[in-house]
């Protein structure tokens, strides 16, 4: 199940990126599950990754492989069906021979290679079955693989999620493309999910990695299944330079105003998607918290909403039942909270204030606004200037037959 | 659904408690729903109540007539199928309402009544139900009306909540007995739970409010189903005084070491059941931490395995699914874990150790234990002394079920 119908979309080739999906047999639904992104010489490339302190073997070689001493990056291998995750000592080994085989097939040192996995926990990579295909792979590499790569890196997604917008700039035209992948297991710091977005400007190592994790901030950390961070999650933010325009240096600078707007742009439609393919998903939720004395407390209202079994169970129910909204924000933790204060509305309907329901409220009213499948939700805390939102999803029947039947 | 088979004992009198339950027709399934206690007089009270900012009318009554300058408490009246939470100003009316209703039938003042609502937030008290009824319950008072009271505040229970125990202590009986209610929305300070217990015993006022506070933390505090906090949680402990032993002026009095052990035991029953009546359980679970570097790092792990939505469907599938258990640790927010030395346990089976599967465990031998409807997780973080537990449940279709059918 997934809310709406989305399309991935055709995906221009971004200059300087080629990819290529192939299937070694790892997820036993002949899909294919390996993916190898190649990058120009040049490129520039930044990272966010989980917060998680079991993070995996691959997670902790991409760290290594990014810092500021390693060679530049010309390789991205990643694998869906298998984590890698608690794994141990072979784990890391494994994750380091997928990284020598890569480094051998293309003729690169092995540093230049990140490896990433995403599938089941605590099982060993199939090593005998990922190391065969990886020359395949590298010989089927092309500009125009973002939909195969799309594909390839899913796992219980229902769907591959891509995102793209190009714009003119001084007579070039700058494309920023990204893929993600993520249907549980959905959270800040971050999602149990993989994020590959890049553009052909070109852009300073320092710029690109406070990009990243900006937009990374507004857009995967600010979205929520069922509350729970994977040991994988990795956003990748990729810069070819493929342009002749001349290289960002500076944040100021009007290229870079409209390239992070269109760079975050992407991020939001690539989190979101994971949102609306979300395991069991039947509703698309925007909580948004305004009035708030300071940010973390509008983030802490809405995770409490977001998270609540009891506020997700009655949107799975199109019911308005926004008593449980109430006593989400009422447990959310903001000290001195004014109960009486706080204004809610289901879209455009007032539902709660004075600290009960709204006297122009009726039921009638709510349910319209619940029947639709893409629901806002919007608190205001009156205390404040400062607001935030996040995206979640409902909780269906079909999230626990997934999670009680998935091995992950 | 509910975990095992737990009759209701058979309850002994508390002297200096009388209790009586009523069909006031708030539910309509034709179940009593108003319960009525009487104390006599010179027994004194002490509560623990719900942290939640949008704390139900009834919560805000009791706060205010168990204050310092408060005359005693003489009488609860309970009442479910209504939070009488979210209902502004009319909703604090309708509470003082109906302590002045008691308090004419009884020949009291309103501010010796304690008034307790469960069940549906959002909606107003039906006061011409309730009210007419009081004088009947106030007729049916007894000594032997713990069942019936233990059925009269349920909700979505399946099953009545009671506990109690005796000991002699020269020559004289003391007695604890309790009833509780809850099964969702259980999370710490504290569950959608209503809890009365009360002993025989006299206790000076500044001791039963410290022993109190403590019983109910290490019980309804270390409870979660489903991460809701409501908005009417009210823990009571009553001591009737109705022996001839000495009043407890001392927590070191031989006494108040047997009479506590007992009073906290009684809790935990109590707030055990309301895990094992959970919405929708099959499992009991019993997440314990060692070896925490500090008190709130344990209770951090234990919950963030507790609540993990993904652990608590593998509970449901009855699936060893360590993988899940593991990266709930890993995201709980303990600063530099080090997770090469986080051992687990489930059950007696060493599952985790080095950052992994422990080498010596088998499928088979977790398997077993899962098959179980009672499961301990044992988290041994090897950074300290410290140790905590909490206790919770699976999360299974019936919840979803449940929660997308009932209006609470």
């Amino acid at each position: 199940m997934a809310v709406g119908n989305v399309p991935f979309p055709d995906m221009p080739v971004v200059p300087g990126v080629k990819l290529a999906a192939v299937d070694a047999g790892i997820k036993d639904n002949g899909r294919n599950d390996v993916v190898l992104f190649e990058l120009v010489e040049g490129a520039r490339v930044a990272g966010v990754f989980t917060q998680n302190a079991f993070c995996a073997a691959p997670v902790t070689v991409c760290k290594q492989n990014l810092s500021d001493e390693a060679p530049a990056i010309r390789y991205l291998l990643v694998n869906s069906g298998n984590a890698n995750a608690c794994t141990g000592e072979q784990g890391m080994a494994d994750a380091l021979a997928t990284c020598v085989e890569v480094a051998r097939v293309a003729g690169v040192k092995p540093e230049q290679v990140l490896p990433f996995s995403t599938g089941v926990i605590g099982e060993l990579l199939p090593m005998p079955k990922i190391l065969p295909v990886i020359d395949s792979a590298y010989k089927l590499l092309a500009s125009d693989g973002w939909a195969d790569a799309g594909q390839g890196i899913m796992t219980t997604d229902t769907r591959a999620k891509g995102a793209c917008s190009q714009f003119e700039y001084e007579g070039q035209s700058v494309v920023v493309a990204g893929i993600s992948k993520g249907s549980g297991m959905i959270e800040p710091n971050m999602a149990t999910m993989l994020g590959y977005i890049a553009t052909n400007a070109n852009i300073a190592q320092s710029i690109l990695e406070q990009l990243s994790k900006q937009a990374a901030n507004e857009s995967f950390n600010r979205i929520t299944v069922d509350g729970d961070t994977s040991t994988n999650d990795s956003c990748i933010l990729i810069a070819t330079g493929q342009t002749s325009l001349p290289e960002i240096e500076s944040i100021d600078s009007p290229l870079y105003q409209q390239l992070s707007a269109a760079v975050i742009d992407i991020h939001r439609q690539l989190a979101k998607a994971i949102v609306t393919d979300g395991e069991g998903a039947t509703k698309f939720v925007t909580i948004e918290v305004t009035g708030g004395g300071t940010e973390q407390e509008c983030i802490d209202v809405a995770y409490s909403v977001a998270r609540s079994p009891l506020v997700k169970t009655a949107l799975f129910a199109s019911d308005p039942n926004w008593g449980r909204i109430v006593a989400a924000i009422g447990y959310a933790g903001v000290a001195e909270l004014d109960a009486n204060k706080v204004t809610v509305h289901l879209g455009d309907v007032l539902i709660v204030e004075n600290g009960g329901c709204a006297a122009s409220y009726t039921e009638e009213q709510g349910q319209a606004v619940m029947d639709e499948e893409n629901i806002s939700i919007h608190i205001d805390l009156s205390r404040g200037d400062f607001s935030d939102r996040v995206w979640t999803t409902d909780l269906s029947h079909e999230y626990v037959t997934i999670n009680a039947e998935y091995r992950s």
